[in-house]
């Protein structure tokens, strides 16, 4: 497969797809092949070619880590399901809490998510099933961040210094990597997948644990994700590039029933952007915001304090860890 | 001294002026008196207050614990100079570094502050003086704060369970205790304070170490001093009542030279209220916001990025710590 950029402005769905099918059937052959599926737009459009290409030789998994929004593996696997996609749903929150557990590093807690996704529960799944190939969602984006050392989460097996072919025996093919978020888009819909999937806000790899600051535990991670249903509702017909709600290590003074109390801090940030290499705050009706930190409070147990970020991406990034 | 509460529409400044000034000299009679001048609005009317009843009778203090803002030590005391009223400048950086090293537990910061303050350097000055009466700026919020347990810095020698008379053979006089801050203003006005002071927005007891959340080290301190500066200088035609940056503890991945770093947070806080009671964040203008985050992040070494509180008081507080 290509390396160069395809702009939107050149982009055929049709021929793109048909180019990638015919790629991916040639590449299998015969065998079988594996993906991760996790509702995002970049592996739904994979999921979608590797199944035009492979049928029931493509095994789809979604993998639920703990750290996936309210609801959101059942309604990933029913939606697909209507599309005719039988995707298989893994349970492996204990082996993701369990590799997080102590861990406040950020580094480190990406590292543990990636060796917890691919060693203990993707690699043994690939293994198992007798696949050649992996088809993986990675866009044009990423290849630019990883190169230039921003980000750190695709190609992950070479990055752990896996020979994936000598390792497990597989091959990864990434058919979409001459594309942006906007280009993958386009193709998304035109694979017949519906609006909810092809104009959803980027989620991050790690998911909810990318926005927790400190300790990832299931407690720690059901407070971000109640104040993610919040942030999701209010914002969703703000059409703003991503929109999301960080739960902070620090404590902040607060008052509870009238006395002084150190209680939790949520950071809210709504993107303005076109494909996450730049960004700006989205400029929000103040109303909204009001009521976004309103609901955090009345509804998130422990939240004294909301904040907005007012930075721009560079020298913030889009996520906090 | 009456304990009710004199309301705005109730206060005729001359009146007041006159009356307490009468009750501190018949208080103190052929005695002397201390006072801490802080600068702000509170501290700066007690002190004219003092000086109108017993002139050289009255020393007041500045004492730089190094938690102060960018140049004001000499500036206020430059101010009083010009007002006839001279105030000695203590240097006591060692000291309140000294007992904030390693202090993490906002109650244990306050709580060492307090101690440095009344006892390792306040406490003898009064003592070597010969004082009889120590002045002090307690108004009527924070009588009501204290009663309701969400304050606590102020009557402190009694919260600290010394008697200061058997102590250092003084008595606590506290002549604005009848009053809200906009009363203080007016009486500040009425008393010849310039403009700076008698609208000058309140600032903590303990000074920047309530910005600091985790450790406050001459370092962290110097980090929020310099937001402290941006944020002032460019909210300070914004009517608000109170505006101040804090540093957090937490780290948050930002982007430097265009490699992923981790860096330190500023949040911004800018209140609307009348006596901080209750407050609601202002809705600056979006282009003043961004110009303090773009200026936070382009003077403030290590920062990476900046938020808005957009949380009501209650539940939140005017200040972090």
């Amino acid at each position: 497969m290509e390396f160069a950029e395809i702009r939107v402005e050149d982009l055929n769905p049709q021929k793109f797809i048909t180019r990638r099918v015919n790629e991916i059937s040639a590449a299998v052959g015969g065998g079988r092949a594996v993906n991760a599926l996790s509702g995002g737009v970049d592996s739904s459009a994979v999921t979608m070619l590797g199944h035009r290409a492979l049928g029931d030789r493509l095994r789809t998994y979604f993998i639920d880590s703990g750290l996936m929004r309210e609801g959101e593996p059942d309604h990933v696997v029913a939606l697909f399901k209507k599309l005719g996609v039988q995707v298989e749903l893994v349970d492996a929150k204990k082996m993701f809490f369990g590799r997080l557990k102590g861990l406040t590093d950020p580094e480190k807690k990406r590292e543990a998510i990636t060796h917890s996704f691919y060693m203990d529960v993707f690699g043994p799944i690939v293994k198992e099933s007798g696949a050649t190939h992996l088809l993986h969602g990675t866009n044009y984006t990423d290849v630019e961040e990883t190169v230039a050392g921003i980000k750190r989460q695709h190609n992950i097996l070479a990055q752990l210094g896996i020979d994936t072919e000598k390792t497990y025996g597989y091959k990864v093919l990434e058919p979409l990597i001459q594309l942006r978020k906007t280009g993958v888009r386009i193709i998304a819909r035109a694979l017949g997948l519906p609006k909810e999937i092809y104009t959803r806000p980027p989620f991050p790899g790690p998911a909810l644990s990318a926005r927790v600051i400190g300790e990832v535990t299931p407690g720690r991670v059901e407070t971000v994700r109640m104040a993610t249903c919040v942030v999701e509702e209010e914002l969703r017909s703000s059409k703003a590039f991503q929109y999301l709600a960080i739960l902070h290590e620090d404590r902040v003074t607060g008052l509870r029933d009238g006395k002084r109390d150190f209680g939790l801090q949520i950071e809210v940030r709504c993107w303005n952007s076109t494909d996450a290499v730049v960004g700006t705050p989205t400029r929000l009706p103040w109303g909204k915001l009001e009521t976004i930190a309103q609901r955090i409070i009345a509804e998130v147990p422990g939240v004294v304090s909301v904040t907005y970020n007012i930075t721009a991406k560079p020298p913030s990034t889009i996520e906090a860890v």
